[in-house]
């Protein structure tokens, strides 16, 4: 076996053809990019798609971009977006000041963004992740990036933020009066100074704004947001493909159930891992 | 409200002293590295970790190398990081054949690899991410890439894999006759081209190997490896960290669950979304 030359067909399922049309007729969308590598013959729907050119040439395709800044938090950014990514009809992008290498709050990863804000006018879904303190109050203060968001908010058909991502939002006054959630340490702050009502669980909706809990928090959003676009079916299909089946060794994530004592060691070691 | 300057200290909330220098005793570490940015005066580790110096200096730290490759799972990689990068004494680096952007499998999100595996002769931790069939086939196929892998499994303490991640492993014939776990529609190739024994579960363990099922298992997975790493509380932590508490708004995680339409129409979404 070793040395042998795997085929691509059988590492994982071929695919069949048929469900993706039906998929994509439910986000309102024509056929986005799919450049299909497993199945024996394109689907329809590839087959279509293929005719159909770049994002860019496909008015009915919809645009989710991801805000990336210095100090965010990887998970924050990469779980709706690999739950979001497969959605037919959507194109992902990661957005930021600069296009190139984004360090995240650890400094030990980079993610890189494709496009800067000047050139991104418009999007349908505006994804903001959160970060460490450093990265969060740095892009809450941002001029730019803040007209930014409420430029690109004014026509998103969804705003979604994950752990203190709503903090950024909220900065500029978008979430005052309404239900909102973000990470489990910053609930008193949203409160407080962004004047949102903290609502519990792990994402709440308020009109066309959806703000989810902390990090892994996103990849529940990101069902819940493939629910809202493209239907159940699409969203379960979604959630198949991540096998997202959950099952943690332990039951600390959230405060209550963490207790003070973890508590108090999770803000240590995150501290002690910021950069 | 809206253009005040928001201080750094009330965002999230400052963690407080002492824990950090238990939790790295626990790993069998001195204090890597901790710049922190949130507590109003340093903790005992952070200024302990300054007096330390950079990651190179320190003898004691673990080094968790995280593979990328064109075409690899961006969540695969992601989840295992952002559990384990807060980990005390253990450092997280990015690994490929060339340093700088590596793609997706959907192409639409680049991820940095900072580090070449021609530099990287030793990893405490080897964590491998699966990739669509493109990408997780050429890594199987690719010498160097299996040379590397081969020769730095022999001295970890732990190598990990996620999704495809086990098939690339397996791919030198590492994981013959052991229980093993895979991506939900790679069982069967697992088994039979791999000799491998798939085992159900979020993640097996078969003495220093750890292989996880698809794509967002690797979550559940990094929080076991923690604790066997730092030992329960440290993983408590790093779960709440993470605020991982899953509520997923549907129960299509599984194939089992989701049922053969739902899987019928994860694989077109898949294939849909493959460059």
């Amino acid at each position: 076996m070793t040395g042998a030359r795997r085929s691509r067909r059988d590492v994982v399922r071929a695919a069949t053809a048929g469900g993706v049309g039906v998929a994509m007729a439910a986000v309102g969308a024509a056929p986005a990019r799919a450049k299909s590598t497993g199945a024996t013959e394109p689907t329809e729907a590839t087959a279509a798609a293929q005719a159909a050119g770049s994002p860019a040439d496909r008015p009915h395709g919809l645009l989710a971009a991801v805000l990336l800044y210095d100090g965010f938090t990887a998970l924050d950014a990469v779980g709706p977006y690999e739950v979001l990514c497969r959605l037919p009809g959507l194109t992902v992008t990661t957005v930021a000041e600069r296009t190139g290498p984004i360090r995240t709050d650890t400094g030990e990863l980079g993610l890189v963004a494709d496009r800067r804000i000047a050139d991104v006018r418009h999007a349908d879904i505006l994804i903001i992740p959160g970060g460490g303190n450093r990265g969060t109050v740095a892009t809450m203060n941002n001029a730019a990036v803040q007209a930014w968001v409420r430029r690109v908010h004014e026509r998103t058909r969804w705003t979604a933020t994950v752990c203190t991502g709503s903090l950024i939002l909220g900065a500029g006054g978008l979430l005052r009066g309404l239900p909102a959630t973000t990470y489990w340490a910053s609930r008193e702050y949203l409160e407080r100074e962004l004047g949102a009502v903290y609502t519990p669980g792990r994402f709440v909706e308020a009109g066309r704004i959806i703000t989810a809990a902390g990090v892994s928090a996103g990849i529940d959003m990101g069902l819940h947001l493939a629910a809202r676009l493209a239907g159940e079916d699409v969203a379960r299909a979604l959630q198949l493909g991540v096998e997202y089946d959950p099952h943690p060794p332990f039951d600390s994530g959230s405060p209550e159930k963490a207790g003070p004592d973890i508590q108090r060691l999770a803000l240590e070691l995150i501290d002690a891992a910021a950069v």
